[in-house]
């Protein structure tokens, strides 16, 4: 078949089940995978918070950026710690839906997975526009084709996710490296270099300044109502943080201890960037720019303008974050495939594709991200503001969640752990509130929204699944019943090899009731429809119904009915001869009437419909389950063995 | 069902074939629909003899206008006459397609075919984008959105046309009898005022001017090729003359004579006014403008700027032009129907739609035509070199065909008829070389290509219904063959009581072999699936067939390939229980499975595939085909009557 060769050389050969361990991911792969997007977010973490300050106090904001991001990293460590805590309690993977469904319930679970499905998407968009905004700085041919940008970047991640989970892992791993290399050198380097005073603060842009202060020389000055959405905006660093503990199922053993590993460096490499970005922001003064971003005017400065350490740097971020996306990636479909098996979702998303990963929640996931980086034009600054208010609620859920679990148990050092996590549901708990008040009406009134009508539709999912798996459920010890079968042949004008095979497997069946029927549009018709039929004299009769206004379905559906009410059997069956043709084209020129019959039979109760398709062959020969000829003629049948 | 209260709301009533014949049309409004597009051609062929000449020849144009608009009626004449020996031979209308067919062969009709398709696509779209023109040359404020009208009025022309064909008479005669008052009141008035002196030649508009000369003063002068393309131009006006000929059976009795004389006085109409307004296009020298048609011009001079006359000449103008796409809209689809009918276009376009009308020959050139409209930016100009091809391709092959006719046949008054039909087919042939030759670059070459692509489709589709209908030929005589018929009943991982019904109408089918096979992803799901099955006891086999790599239509498929190689059987049924809830948004959430699968099965030989539905309704309740009990607890059922 044609459309699976396609497949397996876009998406690589099957795998079984029985290969899924091997795909298992060692540390070094796994902090590739897993940590990605929380530390690529220091590619624009720090911008963000600028761009909230600055038109309100110009350059004056700089100031703010330290004591600022001190506050992010204070928050990162409290929620790393909590998190610590769920790898161990959770050895077979506890992200936030778990670990709310354990100790929250249902409703509260819903709303975390949510949550959650909300992040994920917005960490796509945030970070492939901000991987955009990264190649756009260094390469001003690029400015003004982003959205474009970012849609082809988005296909190509889902490309490579839909190959699967280990090749993503060793596709994605070395950018991540070379980024944090190549930041750590940019901030050693820069403070050393300014330290000794061999590099000045950058000259002030004040075309670029009044673009964002409007003009305005007096600035109002900086409130405390600006202060929370500044930090709201830097605590989106922290997104990716919870994706370790949703995938621990992804380490090799012993999984807890090797994630939890995994999530402390995480937390240490993405605290030491963010903070050290900050400083050497606060010393090199780079002016906000709609054209180029603040990391790349400082990589000019500390490495010169254009030079090869200056091109990796901006050609690893840009990596870092379009592929940090690739966690969204890893998460997200394996998040949809546990709440689809716990019925809220469709069930299809439960199907692990042929390459082990839930290939439907990577479509789904695509095009949901897609469609905001199209909507918001590919900005990163647009987008913040829907981005922190899912990512706090699933962490406030899962804190709280962990709370009522280290209760619930009391397994050794229980008090500890309660400590831990308490502190940290609180803290998050404020942020959320933080978030939703300082940035409801600049976009975070979206996902407040959007998180309540995805639990109706889970809820709603459920009730429907529950509703017919109720209604389906039978017990050991029912008999099959004995079935009254009535067995109408539609037959066309004209009788042709395709009526004959019809009536024959029709015959086969050895109903209670068989009859043909035909549809004839005016009296002429239906005496030549009688008049053929005389002639073939196939033993079965043959009713004709009238259809003044040349419709084939509603007279079918009437006789149909005057059946019913003559003879009450269990199950008419409406066999309709079908001719297949090689090609989908060829179809198209066939059996149109009988497709509409079909699908409005299909809404009638008591009705199966069944077709028998004649092949016909390019060279007009015509292959059929049913031989033209009599069982006589053939060679006998073997016994069934 | 609501479907059908939506096209009853938008289409009608539906009318039975006995009413056909109350459909017929009195010549006034026969009139109405099959002469619009012939009169409305008046509205844009003398301005678009002018788009070629002023480019080169400045103001000087208008001198060639008046020579070039006698030799447009000339051919006129020969053509109108040429018909008129057309309607008499072939009172059940004849076509160009028809008259071809008869006369010229298969290949000659299908060209002729192919052109009037063409031509018709193009005649809505030129009549509609002139329409706009009309529209948008009085009305400043719609400029600029020209594309969205013109798609808007096509839409609604459909709408109008899927109602039927006497409303569209009703509907489409007025603005015909009107446009034609007001044009013959413009020429008559005007052409009085300029000779009494109390009207002066319009003044120069030298911005307009330059615009179209491109600012030179020194114009290159008119060439003989330039004249040619002029006339090419121009010679559109006489498109729709033949689409009387194609209608003769939508005439009351007597149709020949009936038709003759509407085609007349069509030609004598579309004449008149077509030289009336060369004339007074001289006297006046209106200046060729992006934003407003000569015509419109002319008007305002004629009847003063603004007043109510020269809104009501607009109007009708707008109203004809628009409305002349609806004889595009009577031809097309009664065209397609009967090639159709002979076998070269698919047969569901030889269905009439329940308002006694070719509704998908509708649709079908509603949507070419609003594609050359999007395609052109609904420009006249742009359309016309692609317009005249078609048309008088058709016209010299139908002309041909009549000289063969009365060479044939000798019918009386024989002679006279071969002379005149053979000046038309000599006058038609040279004028379809000299577009040709002038337009071939500018837009002629486009229907160059796609009339033989459309031969060719419509051979191919020929000799695929011959083929098919050769195989599928049977003689009276045939006997239904026995069959032996093997029955798989396909069984999810879990037996609810569609698997019980589908089973029992298995076994109602009393097969040769009957069995039922489930598909296992690993050991674990295998064991599960056999211990249910042996609880449930219900004394048919189950087959469970591995499936590592997690798919169900490969398995399924090998299982069913070693079923057939153990027994000899004619044809499998593959049994299938199916799910049907009561909302397709809730059917997307079921057998997503059993879809492929069936799609799959359709094109293996020897197989049928059967869906045994259990419909399960909102209220948790099933509906089955096959009541969950056995037949002794039902009352017994009534015999057949």
């Amino acid at each position: 078949m044609p459309y699976s060769a396609v497949k397996r050389l876009l998406l690589g050969r099957p795998l079984s089940s029985r290969e899924f361990e091997q795909q298992r991911l060692p540390k070094r792969l796994a902090l590739g995978v897993f940590s990605t997007d929380a530390i690529a977010s220091t590619a624009f973490a720090t911008q963000e918070i600028l761009v909230v300050l600055v038109p309100a106090a110009g350059m004056a904001a700089l100031g703010y950026l330290v004591p600022i991001s001190l506050l992010v990293v204070a928050l990162l460590v409290i929620v790393v710690l909590s998190y610590r805590q769920t790898l161990y309690a959770y050895p077979n993977g506890g992200g936030s839906y778990i670990v709310s469904r354990e100790n929250l319930g249902t409703n509260p679970s819903l709303v975390a997975a949510a949550s959650l499905l909300v992040d994920y998407t917005l960490t796509v968009s945030v970070s492939v526009a901000a991987g955009v905004a990264a190649i756009t700085s260094a390469i001003a041919a690029l400015r003004g084709y982003e959205v474009e940008l970012a849609v082809a970047l988005i296909v190509l991640i889902a490309l490579g996710n839909l190959r699967g989970v280990r090749e993503s892992g060793r596709l994605f791993a070395p950018p991540t490296y070379v980024y944090v290399s190549m930041m750590t050198l940019l901030v050693v380097w820069g403070l050393f270099r300014t330290f000794t005073g061999d590099l000045q603060p950058l000259p002030v842009n004040h075309a670029q300044l009044a673009h964002f202060t409007g003009g305005e020389t007096m600035l109002g000055g900086v409130t405390f109502f600006l202060l929370m959405r500044a930090f709201s905006s830097g605590a989106v660093a922290l997104s990716g943080v919870e994706a370790i503990s949703n995938g621990v199922q992804a380490f090799r053993k012993p999984e807890s201890r090797n994630a939890a590993i995994t999530l402390m460096w995480t937390g240490f490499i993405l605290g030491s960037l963010f903070t050290g970005i900050a400083v050497l922001a606060d010393q090199l003064r780079p002016t906000l720019s709609e054209n180029e971003t603040i990391l790349s005017q400082m990589g000019h400065a500390v490495f010169g303008g254009g030079g090869p350490l200056y091109i990796v740097l901006q050609a690893s971020t840009a990596a870092i974050l379009t592929l940090s996306a690739n966690t969204a990636y890893a998460d997200f479909p394996r998040l949809s495939g546990i709440i689809a098996g716990d019925g809220f979702m469709p069930r299809q998303l439960a199907n692990r594709g042929d390459r082990l990963v839930l290939s439907n929640g990577i479509l789904v996931l695509s095009i949901a991200a897609g469609g905001l980086v199209i909507g918001f034009g590919a900005s990163v600054s647009s987008l913040i503001p829907l981005f922190a208010v899912g990512l706090f609620t699933a962490f406030t859920l899962s804190q709280a969640g962990m709370v009522v679990h280290h209760w619930r148990l009391r397994e050794p050092r229980w008090r500890a752990g309660l400590v831990i996590n308490g502190v940290g549901a609180l803290a998050t708990t404020l942020v959320t509130a933080v978030i939703l008040v300082s940035k409801f009406t600049e976009g975070a009134w979206i996902p407040t929204l959007v998180i309540p009508l995805l639990v109706l539709l889970f809820k709603g999912i459920h009730h429907h699944y529950a509703t017919v798996d109720r209604a389906m459920r039978v017990e050991p010890g029912i008999k099959l019943p004995d079935i009254q079968h009535t067995v109408i042949v539609l037959v066309g004008p004209k009788v042709h090899i395709g009526v004959i095979q019809a009536l024959a497997y029709a015959r086969s069946l050895r109903p209670d009731f068989l009859h043909a029927v035909s549809v004839a549009y005016d009296a002429d018709q239906a005496n030549r429809i009688r008049e053929q039929w005389e002639r073939f004299d196939l033993d079965i009769p043959l009713d004709v119904v009238d259809s003044p206004y040349r419709e084939i379905n509603e007279p079918v559906l009437e006789y149909l009915d005057r059946i019913d009410a003559r003879w009450s059997s269990d199950v008419v069956t409406v066999i309709i001869p079908e001719l297949v043709v090689r090609h989908w084209w060829q179809q198209l020129l066939h059996n149109q009437t009988a497709l509409w019959l079909k699908v409005r039979l299909l809404f009638r109760e008591g009705t199966v419909v069944t077709s028998v398709p004649s092949h016909v062959l390019d060279e007009g020969k015509v292959k059929s389950p049913i031989p033209p000829t009599t069982a006589a003629d053939r060679p006998a049948a073997r016994s069934p063995t």
